[in-house]
């Protein structure tokens, strides 16, 4: 207790200050909104009344802070999907390995990929699109892999919005991330991007550091690189992170049901992960994100709605773009 | 700022209190010997040296809490392997499983475990013993292998201590990583055990939750059973958590490279892991446990020594647990 002492000799306001200023939010409720950008309705409703009934003591649905665990799709839940982020990195990398090799311009599936012919990929089927992410993102160490795709998000500007992807975080989801963190939840993303891409920019953009990102994986080895250990990329697929397989990877990273979901329309790719989270004992709550607006972002459905009937049969709460988000970006 | 002029109004030491009792240990560092179970000596001082080195403001080796990361072996390395724990596991599965279909008595590789037939699994190779860990810990769900798995440490006693397994922490180890955690370390468990036979006890035996937990996984898929959503065990490797995957499957879940990592001396299971935390940038330690202490737990080696070897070459501190342990478990 000799550091209590101490301490008192100085004046109270210096005592407290600090230690007020950085106690826990849930110990200072606040009476401002927490979702700022975020419409009144249904869907702000849903958020703030499960995140209250899980985190009330006494409430019958309180659950302690290791059973907060809160999972987010990536591609169209945080940040724009049209045009895949990721596959405009894609592009430019071969473009790039297309200078130094220009016999890919007269190779298949490269070629096609270099003269954007999408009916080329139509016709090959995912295996065509394989080759060309194993060719962009293997045969180099994780460092490497990790500088090129830093260069990428320095100078790369979105195709429409003219700014850095790393400024096109969804400026609710980012408002709901915090605010989930603030009442105990840890927050994952459960992204179809590829795991090591993501993770370069993750806890810039959304908070979220490398270890709570799940997303697609290559396979890699241990290699000894001009005499420093390294894992090496191989040019093969370890997991696609998507459809039936994010439950299972979400598992295997987490080890527990996540008891908040969030995922968005396009091509059902978040429905599993969304049952998963339902399909637990205790509460739960599932969102899904549909992309409605035209005039501020993009309007666009799935072919066969079976995210929206998924979310009509079980109960799961739809955001719509339009109606719940206030702004949807930082800078607007 | 209302609440500190509310709670100004109680007496002060009411106000300290709760705050200076929660405050993180590195702001009362503390005057007693954090490793009370070690002896002094090189082992013990290259820890406290070391985490004194990469903790001190202004040191020149000073490692955000983001880059604390410290990955632990577990069989051999936190609890004892002889016998492997989740050995015995298998072997009562096994039991169970042939008191309700017999035939198992008659069919290899079953009878030769049932009839500890050590010579049959020599012979075998890894496919037999592979075809023993499906059988008993797959075709269930993910819930129903868990409850399994809490019955088994429930009622089972080691052969030779006559305790719970649960009571069989290495009391050093256990000292450790709270000494890290308190000083902004994240512990991870990087195993060639079973993923989620491990996550059953890690919390209540080390303080290491679910998702700080890497290990050797089946692979899984999603399924409708009794009309609940659930994660079916499959009887297939998803991966094997051991030598050069083990760096391989921390990149996978973690992100980063480990500046600390434990292994034991024993198959050469953790050479890799240690040589791929020593090959960062930064400042780093690896830890070798030696079973050198035939009598208050076991003493084994290597058949070609080449941890200890790999040791001597990359000059990672080996511990004995005879010289360096002043106790080996926390009853005794």
């Amino acid at each position: 207790m000799s550091s209590v002492i101490h301490r008192l000799r100085t004046p109270l306001i210096f005592v407290l200050l600090p230690v007020l200023l950085s106690a826990p939010a849930s110990a200072q409720p606040s009476l401002e909104d927490p979702l700022p950008s975020w419409n009144d309705g249904p869907a702000k409703e849903a958020i703030l009344t499960f995140v209250s009934r899980v985190t009330t003591e006494g409430s019958p649905d309180f659950l302690p802070v290791e059973e907060r665990v809160a999972v987010f799709d990536n591609d169209g839940t945080l940040w724009p999907e049209k045009p895949l982020i990721q596959g405009i990195f894609v592009l430019e990398r071969l473009r790039a390995l297309a200078r130094e090799d220009p016999s890919l311009w007269k190779r298949q599936p490269f070629q096609a990929a270099l003269e954007r012919d999408l009916d080329y990929f139509k016709e090959a089927g995912p295996e065509a699109a394989m080759e060309i992410l194993a060719l962009t993102h293997s045969g180099m160490t994780d460092e490497q892999f990790e500088a090129e795709v830093r260069e990428f998000f320095a100078h790369a500007r979105h195709p429409h919005f003219g700014v850095p992807y790393t400024e096109l975080a969804y400026r609710p989801m980012v408002e709901l991330l915090e605010y989930l963190r603030a009442h105990g939840f840890t927050t994952y993303i459960s992204s179809g991007g590829g795991i090591d891409f993501i993770r370069v920019v993750s806890e810039q953009m959304y908070g979220i550091p490398p270890e709570q990102v799940i997303g697609s994986s290559l396979q890699k080895e241990i290699r000894v690189v001009d005499g420093e250990v390294v894992l090496w990329r191989k040019p093969a697929l370890a997991s696609l992170n998507d459809k039936e397989a994010k439950p299972v990877n979400i598992d295997l990273h987490i080890g527990k049901r996540p008891v908040l979901a969030v995922g968005n329309v396009r091509s059902g790719g978040d429905i599993s992960m969304l049952e998963y989270s339902q399909g637990g004992e205790g509460p739960s709550l599932q969102l899904l994100i549909n992309h409605d607006d035209a005039e501020r972002e993009s309007a666009y459905q799935e072919p066969d709605n079976a995210s929206l009937r998924a979310a009509q049969k079980n109960g799961w709460t739809v955001v719509s773009m339009q109606r719940d988000w206030k702004q949807i970006f930082s800078s607007s």
